[in-house]
């Protein structure tokens, strides 16, 4: 799979890329990661990106050109193009799986107070938010996106298994975790860990995975399946 | 306001810290932002801080010492201790601006399969998740709320309208932007917008706001209120 970005803040997604699983995932040849500045696809002078909105208000809007222009260059058959936007659809694990399975992605962050409506009505396939709150700039939407794709995608986690048995993978949270020691600061790990009874160990995890979404995130529980 | 994180990739959160809105809160000495290696809290010379679960599975868990010492040394009156969890509470734009009027925040990031349960049960105050997607590394959760808090710092955003303005500030989403070529390959800026009129320019974008939101996230409107 092929990732492009284009963000005037190219560095935001390269720190993330330049670490932990997407560094490996870049290294196995498993994912191609491309932060692309947009300010290169600007024709004037100042290489400028944004103007005033029409209409008035505050800050400035992300012009439609070097938007367009950026696509147009990188986008070939298959290409899915996805405006990064808090209007557009709630990314959510089904989301990231479906999108694993594509080839080519061109990611469009936004930033200032938006990108002119002609990009979303005209340019891109889908529109993703990764969640309800502001964000000042889509790079880190961007970085993130790729995050909950890529370790999907074969191969790149150590074994297939781990994507597997997170959080939302089966629509409900994860259980809790212990690791050593056995007891720290007085609170010890709880004994069914220590039974090595494999069938009763997988009940408490279920167990406490409901118990956690049902005090945490009921939400879930009410929408399961539905979704 | 001061955020230090803790993670095994600080490279991650300095990417996002060293570009645009947050490097600006930071020269400005409105933001104190500092991404630490949890590996500097580590006891033994290969500075270990994870170990095989309990019980079995795949993957390795955050050993519990580092994390508990790492936020004794930091900690200080009035911090807030905050693990990035997708099992946590999940983000919402209520939550960032509660956060954004604390004065000292620790959020500690997990990585590999999760944290020791008992930093949820005996170190932290809240536990935050970003949203309904697995991510490989915590880092990158803490860089969006860290985004989603710093910009509502009074000062840091050019004029404090734009906080307000933007998509969920007030329950729907935010309404379409347009900005120069007044005609771009055939699509023309909507005429309102050039009308100088400017009650009947907010009463067109506020409707455009209510179809979007209608449109793309009509759980928004169901919940008007309710959270």
């Amino acid at each position: 799979m092929r990732i492009d970005i284009l963000t005037l803040f190219p560095g935001i997604c390269e720190g993330a890329f330049s670490e932990s699983m997407m560094r490996r995932a870049r290294e196995k040849g498993l994912a191609g990661l491309h932060a692309h500045n947009l300010r290169d696809w600007a024709r004037d002078k100042h290489r400028i990106t944004d103007d005033a909105p029409y209409g008035g208000g505050q800050g400035m809007v992300m012009k439609p050109e070097p938007v367009f222009e950026a696509v147009e260059s990188l986008r070939r058959p298959g290409t899915r193009v996805v405006l990064m936007s808090p209007a557009g659809r709630r990314l959510d694990q089904a989301i990231a799986r479906a999108y694993a399975r594509e080839s080519h992605l061109i990611l469009i962050c936004g930033h200032y107070e938006g990108v002119d409506q002609r990009v979303a009505e005209h340019l891109i396939d889908d529109e993703i938010s990764i969640g309800d709150y502001v964000l000042t700039n889509g790079a880190i939407a961007a970085a993130v996106f790729t995050d909950a794709i890529v370790r999907l995608i074969p191969g790149v986690l150590g074994d297939d298994a781990s994507a597997l048995e997170d959080s939302f993978a089966d629509g409900v949270l994860e259980f809790p975790h212990y690791t050593r020691p056995l007891e720290y600061r007085g609170w010890r790990v709880p004994e069914i860990l220590l039974s090595g009874n494999h069938a009763a160990i997988a009940a408490w995890r279920r167990e406490q995975a409901l118990e956690r979404t049902r005090k945490n995130r009921p939400d879930l529980l009410e929408n399961n399946g539905s979704s």
